[in-house]
């Protein structure tokens, strides 16, 4: 039986593992190595120690209604998209509120964490730590590692010939680029075209003499600024969405998806995307296109090699006089503080049951919170994940046995080797769809909702869920942790969408939706007959049909 | 006769007007009172001498294949939107190409402009000049006004109670705006939501603590990136639009724009603008509704006044401990070194005939060159404008009488008062309509092509004139300084708007258009019967056979 449970890191997951012990009644100790919560989202100027933390300017990649802790909505007056000093914000109300900081042990650092020798019965660690330099030895009945995604630099220096031995300019990773000031007047080359590859270029591009960002993957740019103005995951992320996902053959899923993404702008045109191609991934960035339209940032293929100076691409084309190399590639994951026997045990996350779970351990007393890279945000399925693990812990869920969780391992698991490398290179080939995880990990706790059970008994409430953005409320509708607010939350979401931008009124605000939605009511006959092409399914669905639940919704 | 002729200002207006001065054998002699070509798109990190540059990062709003000279399209590696660097590279190449530096005298104030005694026969003036504080008095048979319209700062203080008695933060106009560095970590609050307003509100929020913008007026707000990533004027400002515009009933139009502009996002659930308005503006941004929904810039309404740290609102809000107010007002136009019997001829630019003559004038050798306001590139009209004035001053096009003139200046002139107001706080509501008023002095010039003509003798051409985006080149192609590679430059636009993009390759670059073309034939017999409500007719109007000319034109 779990009583004392050790949580490694206090960042968004160590909040979330904390609170979701006290829950369940187990007795967290956190053991945090800086001296404040946040984890990678508490901005420093410094990189004090080594950790790792978000560059100024970044700004969440999703909404505050999709991202938050489901059962503490982000006050109504913060923006959609949380600068990072807001989210860190939300973490200290989240933690004052449920009386977090308590359990948490600032300044101390995990140096080891082993079995026990009775673990075969017991299911025990010993957990080595350090503050201020003196040592101190625990006993815990559980471990939920909680060091996150992005823990070591990944720099691929060997698929880049020249850059240590004859490029004579400054390279570096975007680890260490806080802003852009000291690349004022520089050339210089960003390399990958991840999320934060395609914010540093824009962001140098306004103080550097030129940018080049070399992409080697198809990459779609969509705006979190979506349809009507909307959070781009708010419209996108539905049930609905997901269902026609599973209903329509994935080739025409994937057309209707990307000629949505080419009405924004034709990314063939841009260099960034063929609409034949089938590895892909998907970035978020608003200003990427005007910079390549106006010419300050300038996209070029895969390096072959660098030179003294300059670096030689794929295409045979070169650019002189790079000063500066920034490669954003991306972070891998580490836990030297495991032991060995049972970090061998997971080479990468999809080792892991349900991506938490080694497998093969005897009892299961450790878990891997948010290591999991989603295409929704990771914070909820990190307070899934710990929900549904604290849960076991307590005893209230059952894990299946070894061969079945080794099975469900097996099949899951993709033929690797290229997958390793996109998933270090922070590819969406690596990551795993929003809904399906969290509703995955939610049956398994006995949480997920019932849209048919719903639609009997709260019809308006399964409309929402299932037309509506599948916020994280949705899992606290039932069972354990069943939050009497949740109803509420999910009913209001929109409003607490809208509330940040009333800072200026005028009086039209609804106009635009009713026209909609009356059109595409009236066009689904049309539509279902399949006469039209594509992209009016894609308008149809896309946009058109997101608006029933805004109607339900939404104040009159 | 005229022969001699002064020009005053070296800007885009003066270059043309130098160039089409030497067209028509006239001898140019222009005045610039700096060291150097340019004009405002000279950019300056100091206000050397008050001259008023634009800021640091600014990109023009218009597109090069819509924003050039008509004879000198832009080298095709340039980007679609130029920086201020590369646009006044493109005036250098310009002024080299066409050997205009030899008739400018830099240094050069013009301090008085007046007629001679004889004015009435001979229409000559004397023009006083200070070059290095020597004086000298010349003699010229006509004179070209290029100073433009962005002279003075518009800082209407009076408006804005308690800002010059109580405030005790810092004020100042845009026009000294260089960069945000000094307002690191300040409260600014920006006045005035035109393009400027846009533009240094967005740049603002990337370094103050808090930026809040305040807007009186209704304001669309549009991305240069437009439909599949095509230049949003490329794709809008085209002979069909414009037929279109004259053809349906103008409350249509306004709706249908109105919902194409609702697509990007809701104005009104953003608080900027109404449908229901009458009296609206459009701007250019590509970041501010994205900054908008993250909360890093924040709208406001008007302001009612200022106390000693604080902004109050109409709508009687405070924002409290504001450190710095940036006026983005605009500005006002001037003619000090006019004579005053002259200058009191036009208030303002609606008094003048065709915005460019005094029509009271005895002879008319006085042309106002730039002083409008275009939903269009300023640049193409101002070649327009001196285009026909050099004609008129060579004699090969003629004014009508003064009667005529007048008649036509009071019959456009609009119910005043509140529309100055408009045109200072730089309103589109004061702009006119770029081709029609492009071809209403390409008329006069006689250099108007016929599209109907065409359609007999050259139709790819006139497919090309109609249906794709009025480029300035279509006004070389009939009349006087007609150039033969006019029509070779229209059918290649779209090839140098994509060339600059070519830096990686990716292979489907055909995809979208074939489509959404097909797709728009198929619809057209069921738009035209009205079944469909607007905004399926916006999308057919201003996307869908948008692509009919670059499928004419692009290579295949």
């Amino acid at each position: 039986m779990v009583r004392r449970v050790a949580v490694i890191g206090a960042g968004v997951g160590g909040l979330a593992s904390i609170k979701c012990c006290l829950d369940e009644g187990l007795e967290p100790t956190c053991f945090e190595r800086s001296e404040d919560i946040g984890g990678l989202w508490r901005y420093t100027d410094s990189m004090d120690g080594g950790r790792i933390s978000v560059y100024r300017s970044v700004i969440t990649n999703t909404s505050k209604e999709m991202s938050c802790f489901s059962d503490f909505p982000c006050p109504e007056d913060f923006p959609s998209y949380l600068p990072h000093g807001l989210l860190l914000e939300y973490f200290r109300m989240y933690s004052r509120h449920f009386d977090l900081l308590r359990h948490i042990r600032f300044r101390t650092t995990v140096l080891s964490v082993r079995k026990r020798p009775d673990f075969t019965t017991s299911g025990q660690w010993e957990v080595v730590t350090e503050t201020n330099s003196i040592r101190e030895v625990h006993v815990f009945d559980a471990v939920m590692v909680c060091t996150g995604h992005f823990q070591e630099p990944y720099l691929p220096l060997a698929f880049f010939p020249g850059i240590d031995t004859h490029f004579k300019g400054q390279y570096l990773h975007s680890q260490e680029y806080k802003d852009a000031e000291a690349f004022r007047g520089k050339r210089v080359l960003v390399v990958g075209i991840g999320n934060t590859g395609g914010d540093l270029s824009v962001e140098l591009s306004r103080v550097a003499a030129k940018v080049f960002l070399s992409a080697r993957s198809n990459t779609w740019v969509i705006s979190r600024v979506s349809d009507h103005g909307f959070p781009f995951d708010m419209v996108n992320t539905t049930r609905f969405n997901h269902f026609l996902d599973w209903f329509l053959p994935s080739a025409i899923t994937k057309r209707i998806r990307f000629r949505k993404f080419n009405s924004r702008f034709n990314h063939a045109n841009y260099g960034l995307a063929s609409t034949k191609s089938s590895n892909f991934k998907i970035i978020v960035n608003e200003e990427l296109p005007f910079c390549l339209l106006s010419g300050t940032v300038v996209l070029k293929p895969k390096v072959r090699k660098f030179t003294e100076s300059s670096a030689v691409f794929e295409d045979g084309t070169t650019e002189e006089n790079i000063d500066v190399v920034l490669f954003a590639t991306g972070y891998s994951f580490s836990f030297a503080f495991l032991e060995e026997s049972v970090r061998s045990l997971f080479d990468d996350n999809r080792s892991l049951y349900k991506r938490i779970f080694p497998p093969q351990l005897e009892k299961p007393t450790l878990a891997i919170i948010g290591l999991v890279q989603l295409t929704g945000s990771v914070m909820v399925g990190t307070e899934m994940q710990a929900r549904w693990v604290t849960g076991i812990f307590a005893g209230w869920n059952k894990l299946p046995p070894t061969s079945k969780m080794m099975a469900d391992v097996l099949k899951k698991k993709p033929p690797v080797k290229r997958c390793i490398m996109l998933l270090h290179l922070g590819c969406s080939g690596g990551r795993l769809s929003f809904i399906s995880y969290t509703d995955e990990i939610a049956s398994c706790a006995g949480i997920k909702p019932s849209v048919l059970r719903l639609l009997l008994t709260d019809p308006r409430l399964a409309l929402a869920i299932f037309f509506g953005p599948c916020t994280p409320y949705q899992y606290r509708l039932v069972g354990r942790g069943k939050w009497s607010g949740a109803r509420d939350a999910i009913l209001t979401q929109w409003q607490r969408t809208l509330k940040p931008l009333r800072t200026r009124v005028v009086d039209d605000s609804s106009d635009g939706s009713d026209g909609w939605c009356w059109l595409c009511l009236l066009a689904l006959p049309v539509a279902l007959t399949g006469f039209w092409e594509e992209p009016f399914w894609d308008r149809l669905v896309c946009t058109g049909l997101a608006f029933l639940p805004r109607l339900l919704e939404l104040p009159p």
